[in-house]
């Protein structure tokens, strides 16, 4: 498992989202108090909008507290959407390809959670990627998979159909593999504009997920808080572990829901996976 | 392309195979003369068996020629059978998992060459490897998925009838997929009693191969070397590239041919690839 | 802060003694109970003797818990004697070259603890240390200097009354610094045929630091563990933190104390530092 | 030895800079053509000013042509001022903490050369260091030390004199340590607003140093060169090897000088070094 946040709203520094908050991101990487591990270790990555077509990615193996690059990289940085992830593994190699944030194109995706009994759904999950998309898969993880399951789904055309579909495929093939509860999860993904939070599991009992309270009503809670005097409006901040204990900062995404948060309104609904009708090439031979 | 190196004999430090001789493999790693490259900076993998039921197998990522473990646990091992191996990407990601030797049980491998096109041909290789073998591929390079067919194919049976098997199914997959010379290769594998050592190219222009003339020959021509006065007369290197500019120690693997090295009698054949009749499991989708 | 192990005794598989034990150091490099940390993640090392004239070392800046070279090398590497330790930076740089055990021809070191203050104390330490000894230092960390400093102090002559030079020496430069507790250590170390350990804090309240009860007492105490009866009784484990939670098994080095590792009679003896008298080279600008 | 560049000018990606040109800096990781080795490949580091108080750095142990963090930075980072600098390395370990530039507050500091028999020299260099400084210095290289001599003898307040003072002492204390030539050097060093490079060896034949032609000569000589239409008339590049070989693009810094480049006047000078007088403390022990 492991811990992740996403940031949008008013350009900042990626060091002011996950160095300087009290229980930061960087010091959930050491003391995690929410996650499934208290250690999350195993590499770590973050993705931002700025320079450039394509979101720029910064990928390391080295457990996230005491890498320099990433001190500096936060420090000279600053972006206006940012995902930030840190990697406790399940069991595939600590490796750059296998770390969070995943890109495709516009496209941002990481994971906190599981698709169970990989090794043995893994293979018929691969081939429900599209071929011409499966020659870009590049790590082992089952979260990467799932990203390209829900490309293979129209993820740039209707991400939240797009998810639902996944999710339910996913469901489809670890049942008929006798696998109990196929998927647990956190999810969130972006094209640079809009940022989709999804929080869901087949056992409903997913891993936390929150997101913070619209800015006006921080600033009126909590006029102590510099930063938050000085942030856009929309300004926005989802992470599967709260940064700061202050009451009424942080909302819980409830159980089976998403969230998009985007200029203009924000919005949460139901999350209700559904496996892809037959369109999809699904493997023959199962 | 790669370098590679491999040893059976007289149990000997890995040192002084990789390190001492002149022209040795870490010296390529800089200063290749019949490579591809010049340079092999992507990463090494030393295989050895010895202490334990499977070989050893150590991997960096790190260039060779500046590796202080390599160095150290080569000046600390011995063994009578080791594989090393030093690695110039031809495209995948420069990885732990991507490194040589591969290893499974107590079976070790390693290429020298390329599957052309791989992005193209990778989904059908891939689906032709057994379906309880596949969870085990562990990295993304065409050596592995080569292997892995392989395996599929018996080689732990009879490795110069799997290896043909597997060669001529990428051949035959490759023509399918419009590529004019799908494979171009050396390959070493060993199970820890006997090393297979084959050299081809759908083209008929392999990589170059050379093994070492044998002990007592040796000692006729150089009895000025030391170190051949105290192996047995059993000990044979292999190498992509020769280790010393020595007249009458090294001859050329010919052209579609491979050898046996074994207690007894060392072997050269002929190579003679041939896709496998029906009964493994072809992408249906093709 | 950091875990370490020393081993002496029948030949052992690496992993016997890092991974298999319950509570095993790799087990307590993510969960140390009585570390000042929990987590040990800033780097690892291993040193062995067996082939070679110096001991072999192993470095890697990796947290242990995942590493798969350390997994490999531990299960295919078999020796007497044995060091492993797992790092906790306390503020120098993760890199190899700071990973301890540190080796000089033929000895090791390995140290928990800190040399408070390094920071201010660090020039008039090194300034210390013999010039012909100080351009082999090669990292940044205290316990490589407090190394050097006991070799420059006759380690390789008299162990203990070297160590105690030193850590006179490191008290005494410290309080002219005005640091109140200028050293808290436990610290191993090795010529190959003997091993020192020692427990010592200028405040008297030291890290933690356990032997294992004498083989023939172990065999009575627990016949159903199968190793101790294959070990030899000359068989001794030196653990900054106890493996398996065994009634009789671990016993305390008393505070200010070491002990002595060795074919023969171990001993247990007061530690009693005291600063080097004025042959020593100390740096004349204080 | 190593290859190096130096940016000045127009805000630009880093990728246009280190990867776009022929025979660019990257190529040279490989391939350098008037370097003493053709491999840098022992690690790299870019530093850029743009976002925050001090230029932001990014060190890799990795070869530079294989870095995928480098190429994603590099494309998604632009700036007005930009350092980058391949390493082969002269003996000192690959290390982030040796990879060039080096940093100290708003400063960066990159070096091609040697200080010759560094290991007989580095004690009493280091001791020249102010103390103050001294807990500064977090690597092994002699090009670090050289650069916290020159900040010893104010290279913030007068940066050729203090590179001068710095390259007389190393001349001074390397022939007291009986070595012939102490010096081979190219240096870059900047604060952000003003770039310094000097070309400059103890025996007079020093590595290879160019800046570009000015930009409105560029644009005439050159029409078809898109890139040079767009750029300011003051943007400049140093490098140690030519990129494109372009006829009237590339002028030769002249053996023993030094240049600025700066908003303004550029200029090019005499480099004229010379031990400092006693202010410096100097290690009592000469």
């Amino acid at each position: 498992m492991c811990r992740w946040l996403a940031y949008s709203g008013s350009p900042v520094r990626i060091e002011d989202l996950i160095y300087r908050p009290e229980h930061s991101l960087i010091d959930q990487s050491l003391h995690s108090q929410l996650g499934a591990e208290t250690t999350n270790g195993d590499g770590f990555g973050i993705g931002w909008y700025g320079v450039g077509e394509t979101p720029g990615v910064f990928h390391s193996v080295e457990p996230a507290w005491n890498d320099r690059n990433l001190r500096d990289l936060a420090a000279h940085i600053e972006s206006p959407l940012v995902f930030a992830h840190i990697r406790a593994s399940s069991g595939s190699p600590v490796q750059q390809t296998n770390c969070h944030p995943f890109r495709h194109g516009r496209w941002l995706w990481m994971h906190n959670g599981v698709i169970r009994d990989f090794h043995e759904v893994k293979r018929d999950l691969v081939l429900a990627v599209d071929p011409s998309l499966y020659p870009s898969i590049e790590g082992s993880t089952d979260s990467e998979v799932f990203f390209f399951l829900a490309l293979t789904l129209s993820l740039e055309d209707d991400p939240p159909a797009a998810v639902e579909a996944a999710v339910g495929l996913i469901d489809e093939i670890g049942r008929r593999h006798g696998v109990e509860h196929p998927i647990q999860m956190t999810v969130a993904t972006s094209d640079g504009a809009s940022v989709w939070a999804f929080r869901y599991s087949s056992e409903r009992q997913s891993r936390s997920l929150f997101y913070s309270t619209d800015v006006p009503t921080l600033r009126l809670l909590h006029p102590e808080l510099e930063v938050v005097q000085t942030l856009s409006e929309e300004s926005r901040l989802i992470v599967s572990e709260p940064l700061r204990d202050l009451p009424g900062v942080w909302n819980e995404v409830p159980e089976s829901s998403y969230g998009v948060v985007r200029e203009g309104e924000d919005d949460l609904r139901p999350f209700r996976p559904s496996a892809p009708s037959r369109s999809v090439r699904v493997p023959v031979s199962v």
